[in-house]
């Protein structure tokens, strides 16, 4: 035989590949191709690791429910997600950064008023989470900004993963920034939590010796009119695992301290015992793109 | 910050396999992170992108039962499976060549004997198909070799296919060579057939204006004592799709040409009517890996 398959393998499929009709697909495909190619090359896959890949994966699907992504774990712990994310938020870097979205954003945030105890079950002490909504553009505070907010308690238990067991849309909530911009609310702070690890992530996990942890955190959406909405999380600062998340999804500029306050009136302000514990997460939206600021005519 | 995720993501999935028991698996796993992260930078992918991407592997597992294997076809189609054969079989140019087993060898093939018709049901006119199986050391014929036989009918189905439709094991045979290395038997001329594309694997076929057609062939597992167990075709050199096999499958040194043969004692031998089909395929096993052969002191 003049050639052999491994070295026209490649090119065989990326050929094959031409009559797509979306370039984008076809791209895609390309370089997916190659890389997956280049990966089974440089390691030279035995047929007994092909085959184990194959029950991987398959089990890795097979574990994909109404109520959990085993996809999405796999693609958080081998760095996809967080990957993902970085390429699409190149933003200004005075803005608030993303993170993951996670898993646990499954049901509607409840309409929040501003000051609300969102935890709805448990005698932890409660804290206050509180910050302003701006601008990028003047620093200006963006009154009427949505701050949609859902955390795990202070045992690291998302409601999702309690049912019966913890009130339906316990630590969840939607609010709307005051005039100043400015949000807050009551809650207990957050313990850090496993990633579920039951499944064939888990097993990934246990078998590189990586611990399935998250530091503590609040999830947070912003979004305001004319500008872009954000995805992220307020990291506490003395929680364990902040540097080595198991998905990544840690960025320094989103670590906050919970601070002791010993203020009477802000307390009393706030609802809750003087002194108190409060976290203070400032969040600044980058502006929409338009035809004017893109420098292009309108 | 002075270092974004996106700079730093691939070093910090890698480091996080570093612990890893198993070296054989930190390396398969760095190489995957490495790959994957080039993939993902690249093309450059959207989180609606990557949302496709966690949907469609869902569906791809999803799609896969106990007898049905939507992970094997979507690497038949993008060329792993030949990749991973190709590594794995880089032998002797003068041994019979290997490819794939494919997905319809799930049930065991009935033992045989010599010139026994593997077609249990259908009018086709039956051929004969017939060879040696022969050492790679001196060209010598390996009696008592085993030849494991699966095809599709002339229709393009094989049996599991059409269950309670077509006979159970029908054209499947275990069949045992001769003192002098030979085997033959009747059956039928398979057609080219199309590759299951009613899931995940054909939208992909579909959606890149791929056909999902396989050439004709019949399917061989070879062996015996002493030497390497060979998994092979031998495809019929009339066949559509020869040139375009949707597995990538095809090897030249594999097409054979289905010839009319006009001899009364052949035909007489064989317990068909002459003149008839025959397609001759002659197998050339290569020899296990000893400490001799390897120029090792035994």
């Amino acid at each position: 035989m003049s050639d052999s398959f491994e070295e026209t393998a490649t090119h065989a499929v990326v050929r094959s590949f031409e009559k797509t009709p979306d370039a984008r697909l076809e791209e895609i495909l390309t370089s997916l191709t190659q890389h997956l190619h280049g990966f089974v090359r440089d390691v030279e896959l035995s047929t007994d690791e092909w085959d184990f890949a194959i029950s991987y994966l398959t089990e890795v699907g097979h574990a994909c429910t109404d109520t959990r992504q085993e996809f999405v774990l796999l693609s958080d712990v081998l760095g996809v997600s967080m990957l993902v994310d970085a390429i699409n938020h190149r933003g200004d870097s005075h803005t608030t950064e993303s993170t993951v979205l996670g898993p646990f954003h499954m049901v509607e945030s409840p309409v929040r008023q501003l000051g609300d105890d969102i935890a709805l079950a448990g005698d932890a002490p409660r804290c206050v989470v509180r910050g302003t909504v701006r601008s990028i553009v003047d620093d200006a505070p963006l009154a009427g900004a949505t701050v949609d907010v859902w955390q795990a308690d202070d045992e690291g238990f998302y409601d999702v993963q309690k049912p019966g067991e913890l009130p339906d849309r316990n630590l969840r909530g939607l609010f709307r920034t005051n005039e100043s911009g400015e949000f807050w609310f009551r809650s207990v702070l957050p313990r850090h939590y496993p990633i579920p690890s039951d499944g064939p992530v888990g097993a990934l996990l246990a078998a590189t010796n990586r611990h399935p942890n998250r530091p503590a955190h609040i999830h947070f959406i912003a979004d305001a009119p004319g500008h872009l909405s954000v995805t992220t999380h307020l990291f506490l600062a003395d929680s364990p695992y902040l540097g080595d998340d198991t998905v990544f999804g840690v960025k320094p500029s989103l670590i906050r301290p919970a601070v002791t306050i010993d203020d009477a009136d802000q307390a009393r302000l706030y609802g809750v015992e003087n002194p108190f514990t409060a976290v203070t997460f400032d969040i600044v939206l980058d502006r929409t793109a338009t035809a004017s600021n893109l420098g292009v005519e309108a």
